[in-house]
């Protein structure tokens, strides 16, 4: 197994990604902090080229590989951001992507891995369909599979975003991100404790989803069973590698209902007027539980994303309002 | 009649209203660019205190106030964003606000106002009995009566958004802004063709209250007939002073429909991640239009707002699709 990643190979990613990827802005607002009771900064990812912060991770491991394995291209099963996200960045180095995804996938995810130039082999929505479809094509075309967490490069590049932050904000007392195969918190995670090691790191994981928790408070992995939430970027396990790191930098994993992330997500709607997907409201869904722990606290924020369906959102409409009542 | 207002008169605004407003970011998206053909430049009001241009005109008229009349207060009727923004210029010069509402305000703004700090008075929902509350209110407290638009004060804070836009980015080809009463579009073209005279300014329009497409025709003030658009903020009618003021410095109103409205709104908020409300999606849809003489050019956008209601989007639900077909 390779080394864990360590801040320097996250300094490294930040060189290899920055021709191809958008420093994101820090974002503040006043009325959020009033409701919070603490000073926000949020790291904007949602406004990051592909809409999400995966596209640090993809183009790092891409472009970390050696140029004979490059170009047999890369290989990923993935329905979410990480498709869209590897598409982008293997078209960034002028290698195919081939990208398996499940026939029940939306449409619009399709067509965004289309419009990066991904190359998109449908199966049945199953794990072991996904993985042996993947499987099939690596025998096939020699390509090289690009995990979407466990993968040190990918976790290296997701570091990248904090890296970004405390440059920006040095003095944070907190960093929260979302935790779901725990890619993006270990690289947060990494950065935060080497850096400012007196800041408290926060994995924000929904009820629904709960295996970081568990595993966190068991001291071994714990499977995924059901994940029935609405934060669709969130339904994925902790690996091993994974776990090896938040259990050793990561202070604790806060639980946020399927209720709190929708007001999360409404009043970043209402407030910041930037678009936010579920995902990303759970972490400011942890600061609007008032813990008292967060207090007064300067508190740094991953928005790790802004990929929604306008067609499906989880604002009741006032027709439904109405026929409810 | 005061004189028209000058670029002396907006640079004096900007000094006088910076410390109670955002200077706003200037964002651009690759996406959008090439789906214009065009480069674009977002002024971003929709991040603005209160969340819409409006707080920069309402400050910079509370605050040009001599003190004795200001002690006495501010009055307008509103039902939109000029409201919530006077709310908060009084607050923050600490003096009172009565702001007159329709009964049938929809129930977020009235609450906008009163976390300003601002007084409703509710009266029926006629344009007489708003103007006869608001002359009852002003004959009771010796307030000052500040209307949306039709008020250089207004105007020359108005034009403090592209005053700002150009000194960002100086080498603008054209300058879009949506037109309703006209303060943002005079203030956006006195600004624009002082600074930079070869620049051509839009007013963009929706087709259903096309008073000033009209005017500008016609060449007089022409009356706004039923203002059935989902533009909200855009259901007004020029007065002489912005007319006289668009006759001079306006190059062109550029008329889009509903369904462009809605287009241009649904790629903002899916490509930019930025809430922007439907009166500002009007100006992006102009250069949707893809008409010859914009293509290739530098666009200056003015973002006016940002302020929507989540319960009662215009994109059409899953569910509703389904119904439909």
């Amino acid at each position: 197994m390779e080394p864990l990643p360590t801040l320097d190979a996250i300094r490294v990613a930040r060189q290899r990604i920055a021709p191809h990827i958008h420093r994101t802005p820090v974002m503040t607002c006043a009325s959020l902090d009033r409701m919070a009771g603490a000073t926000l900064f949020f790291k904007c990812e949602n406004l990051q080229k592909t809409g999400s912060f995966k596209i640090r991770g993809a183009t790092n491991a891409v472009f970390s590989l050696p140029d004979e394995m490059a170009r047999r291209g890369v290989v990923t099963h993935s329905s979410g951001n990480h498709a869209a996200a590897l598409a982008r960045a293997a078209r960034e180095r002028g290698v195919p992507a081939w990208i398996v995804m499940p026939l029940n996938a939306p449409l619009a995810k399709c067509r965004a891995v289309e419009g990066y130039g991904g190359q998109i082999t449908f199966c049945e929505p199953t794990i072991a369909a996904r993985e042996s479809t993947a499987k099939q094509i690596l025998e096939k075309t020699g390509a090289v599979l690009v995990h979407p967490y466990d993968n040190p490069d990918i976790i290296a590049g997701q570091g990248t975003a904090t890296l970004e932050l405390l440059e920006e904000v040095p003095d944070l007392d907190v960093v929260i991100a979302p935790v779901s195969g725990g890619g993006l918190l270990s690289g947060t995670a990494i950065a935060a404790k080497s850096l400012r090691p007196q800041a408290r790191v926060i994995g924000a994981e929904p009820a629904n989803a709960d295996d970081a928790y568990r595993s966190m408070r068991s001291g071994r992995l714990e499977p995924l069973s059901a994940a029935v939430t609405m934060a669709d970027g969130l339904r994925a396990g902790l690996c091993q590698r994974t776990f090896d790191i938040l259990r050793e930098r990561v202070d604790e994993v806060v639980l946020v209902s399927e209720e709190e992330i929708v007001n999360a997500m409404r009043h970043t709607w209402e407030r910041m007027k930037l678009i936010v997907e579920p995902s990303s409201a759970v972490a400011f869904a942890v600061v609007l539980k008032n813990l008292p722990a967060l207090a007064g606290k300067h508190i740094g924020i991953i928005v790790s994303g802004g990929n929604v369906d306008l067609e499906r959102l989880p604002f009741a409409s006032a027709e439904s309002k109405a026929a409810g009542s």
